[in-house]
């Protein structure tokens, strides 16, 4: 059975282990401290019930520490805040993380100046998220994927315009891609649908779409919409 | 007859010239030296052909100064480059801007890095082009159009997928909104398609989109492209 670790408790993390223990997968959960993560009896910022609630109804699903869980899994997919990635990932260790796949569809969301979110300085424009994990983790094959969309949608894109609109690629190993584009496929995108933007530098172009689709998503109210690309 | 200021002289200057006139409007293109402008003899930053070779061709539009079009202009629209968008309209004066609609289709594009290229700092992400000239322009209807495509489309969306793509909206006077939107009908935008997003702060997500537009661009080699929105 395919390991797969996933960093992050929040609805992001949660509808992806859901997703992979449907497929077949073994799946961690990765926390930053597993004892207070289930302690917790206070919902999240989105007003969803707490994490242990969605675990206590989950019990295939494993739990540990970043470093547990990064350990167990042999792809990791990073579900954390994005301001919170790089230190979540440190704390994983290098160990655990380098020759493996990282799968990023985290999104570097600044709150500091209300709302809607901008981007954090220095994880935008001339760098991206994708960039800095891949730069702090040279080892590690990062592909970002799926952040430009909600996640009901990253995980089931069937659920609108029968599947047929785009998910992204961004990546400096081919053969990552191609896996994670496998990986894709197993979630109902079409092929012809997954469109490869090059290396993880391209990354700072689908980060940078946040804001406007933050902008559609606030004038409809509606989080269930994705872009197609037409020619 | 409607007179409309297109400033810049570039080639989507010349793209929008062209539609205005073929739609029966009096056009007068605005540049920053005139003589200058018609004494160069070098091709621009794209290979196209120096700009008094086009308008050698195009003999019903005028040319003026960014103050003599300004004034000339019943609409302005902004086909400057982003990074000199703010002193063009500065040396058009603010009499001749003033109470007008100013439609903006630029983009702050920053070269300094290299290709493809990024958005100037402090038009970006807290900011963006649009904000900025309505700030400095506080009696002109701002309203932040077609920037999301190549300048060919934005005049003529039925060239690709029958005219079923989208263009957005931002600005804070909902009647220069409602102008617009007719100018982009006459365009042959549906009107199920011009997607409002709201204020002049929203022009940061359709700027902010320039990144991906670049990348897939660069991807594909192909600038006859949008995005659709799906749901």
């Amino acid at each position: 059975m395919k390991k797969i670790a996933i960093l992050g408790t929040g609805g992001v993390g949660q509808t992806y282990a859901s997703k992979f223990i449907a497929l077949g997968y073994d799946v961690m959960v990765g926390t930053r401290n597993v004892s207070e993560k289930l302690a917790s009896t206070s919902k999240d910022g989105y007003g969803n019930p707490p994490f242990s609630e969605w675990f206590a109804a989950n019990k295939t699903v494993r739990l540990g520490t970043f470093k547990e869980a990064s350990a167990f899994g042999e792809i990791i997919l990073n579900a954390t805040q994005g301001g919170s990635s790089i230190n979540a990932l440190k704390s994983a260790d290098l160990k655990n993380l380098n020759g493996k796949i990282l799968i990023d569809i985290a999104n570097p969301l600044d709150f500091s100046h209300g709302m809607p979110p901008s981007l954090i300085p220095g994880l935008s424009n001339t760098n991206s998220l994708g960039e800095e994990i891949q730069k702090s983790f040279p080892d590690v094959k990062v592909v970002k994927t799926l952040n430009t969309m909600w996640c009901g949608l990253m995980v089931n894109p069937a659920m609108i315009n029968d599947g047929d609109h785009n998910a992204f690629l961004s990546g400096n190993d081919a053969d990552a891609k191609e896996k994670v584009k496998e990986i894709l496929k197993s979630f109902g995108w079409l092929d012809k649908n997954i469109f490869d933007l090059g290396d993880i530098s391209s990354a700072r172009g689908t980060e940078m779409y946040l804001p406007l689709w933050l902008r559609i998503f606030g004038a409809t109210n509606n989080g269930a919409f994705n872009i197609k690309i037409v020619s």
